[in-house]
């Protein structure tokens, strides 16, 4: 009994999702299937690469996940299985799997080319049903990583968007906006730690100092926290820091010594 | 252990879902739940008959679908399942299960009068839980389907929406915009491919032929595919074509010879 | 195989639900997981407190209930367990779970405490993963109750909102409002048939008699309805009450004699 983990653009309202999930159940009724989410804004990459990074780290080894958005559907672009040692990542090689995969050794990568293990035939435009959800099924079902089809030497990775620390500060930008308005950053806890008194700023508007949780201040205020990601984030208490600050992905903030 | 997969214009914000799946585990812990959406647009039996249609196909043989978009729960409508050797269907009799059920032989109906499978006392507006949650669930569990009612003779269908074709022309309409704006027509990949050279004309809006699939044209521009349905679908890639064009259920759509 | 049902007010896009899934799935395979819903408006306790209790009673016993609308994450608030004999709730102590335990005898409670049950280390911001979640993997795994914390003696209850009935007339306010826009009550089913030819009142709107169902009034006509969890419902058919009316939570309403 093997988890499958699915997270795509398509939301929850077409008929979609509930394919991919019936194409599963077809192959392997025993499967567990878990969406990670399906409200990814349509296309946004950059968004599922940080989401399915974030929710693959807390399922157990062997996990399969399946990520699909996939804006070159229908053209050349590969679609990839990547086995990490503790979980298997397939999806389009359009840099969605990069933030979930390290970069390194002991990563084994595979070009889906078998079509015995797809849904015939397969349509120009749904890959999700008839591509990553079967080749997933089979996995889980027991089918051998290296029969998917040929070995790949490396995969596309999304536009490194690292923090920059000097003695004193670190630099870096907004790289998520969840759906309570609180803003996820590059810098890490490891950054922020080793910088005595850390005063963080976003933008132009100064936050202050790195609080141990939203409810340290008032209603309203802003804060700094490290997240559950351990990633420095942003918010206001009970309020929208996206709306309040128009911030965004990209919006640079910086920690600095006090 | 069976699929149950549920349909329905609830929402995910309230209790109704959960209460049908509570409903079901306590008869049958062992059935494979699986939503198929619960966002049809309010009493939209249309929409929700189209979402049923294109979901069913893919899930395994003996599958379990329950569908509730009941304007009329309460009143004197009849509840219905249908069995058509494949797959078993459960709703309303107000022709939300009409695109999924094939016209003709080999199809049994029932109509759900058998209250032995109900959740007593059933309450005047929530059927889901009260009347088809649990009849699924003493299907999977192995109840007999004539068990469940009388027999019924023939089922409410909604009004035809049949594509007319000529020599050198085909004439559909719109009949489902999914989320992304996506435009999908009642013309068939059989109806395109028997026009040579075939030119997409949607409303006065002339689209051009029919492509292979989405990444054919530039960001932007209007496309016409076979989607995965197998159905002509007119979209803008990276668009939403519905709201660029005012397009939706019901705007009419040619095929034409070039 | 026990059934673990999730509630929070995290939404369906980020990684919030998926990673209390993929934890309770490391520790509990075989677990059925259920989403009661995930779109509770933020920090909105009561409305969370209100679907968690009507969506509770369709579930088998033995259910574990987890339920995450927690303002105060991160603070001294205290993290509580509840067996009510029939099921277990898990929450913070907020009065998010006191509408679905009943008052009085044969409640057991626990102060969650036993970090051995804990996901570590436990982050600041988000105990769904790192406490609420393990606690109900372990304890659908067969941990003992007894060992999750210390007893507690009693629960944070939210301000009761209780109708008030004289003879003749019940008085009482809109507790929820569903998706749909309808209004619900906190008026009871036994409280209206107490007063003979019901007429119900909504602020300084007449609405008239309790009918049976939705479809006993044409289109656009507002109508009283017991609904499915023996309230007093207010709605306009076809229509949406809330939005008509601009009525919402308090909104007095009152059912008087003819």
């Amino acid at each position: 009994m093997r988890v499958i983990t699915l997270l795509s653009d398509f939301g929850l309202r077409d008929w979609f999702v509930p394919s991919m999930k019936g194409v599963i159940l077809g192959i392997t009724p025993h499967a567990r299937i878990v969406d990670v989410t399906h409200e990814i804004p349509a296309q946004d990459v950059q968004a599922g690469a940080f989401v399915l990074a974030a929710a693959a780290r807390a399922f157990p080894k062997g996990t399969i996940h399946v990520a699909v958005v996939d804006p070159g559907v229908g053209s050349s672009r590969r679609a990839i299985a990547v086995h990490t040692g503790a979980a298997i990542f397939l999806g389009p090689d359009n840099g969605l799997l990069s933030l979930a995969v390290p970069d390194g050794r002991g990563i084994e990568m595979r070009s889906l080319e078998n079509e015995r293990y797809f849904r015939q035939p397969v349509s120009r435009t749904f890959h999700g049903r008839d591509v990553f959800a079967p080749v997933a099924a089979h996995l889980a079902k027991g089918v051998k990583f290296d029969s998917l089809g040929p070995k790949v030497a490396s995969m596309q990775r999304l536009a490194a968007r690292v923090s920059i620390a000097s003695p004193g500060e670190v630099r870096g930008e907004i790289i998520y906006v969840d759906r309570f308005g609180n803003l996820i950053s590059n810098i890490t806890a490891g950054q922020v730690r080793a910088v005595p008194g850390a005063q963080v700023t976003v933008g132009k508007r100064r936050v202050g100092p790195v609080c141990w949780s939203y409810s340290d201040v008032p209603p309203g205020q802003a804060v700094a926290v490290l997240n559950s990601l351990d990633l420095l984030e942003i918010g206001v208490r009970d309020g929208d820091a996206a709306r309040a600050w128009r911030a965004r992905c990209g919006t640079p903030l910086r920690v600095v010594r006090r």
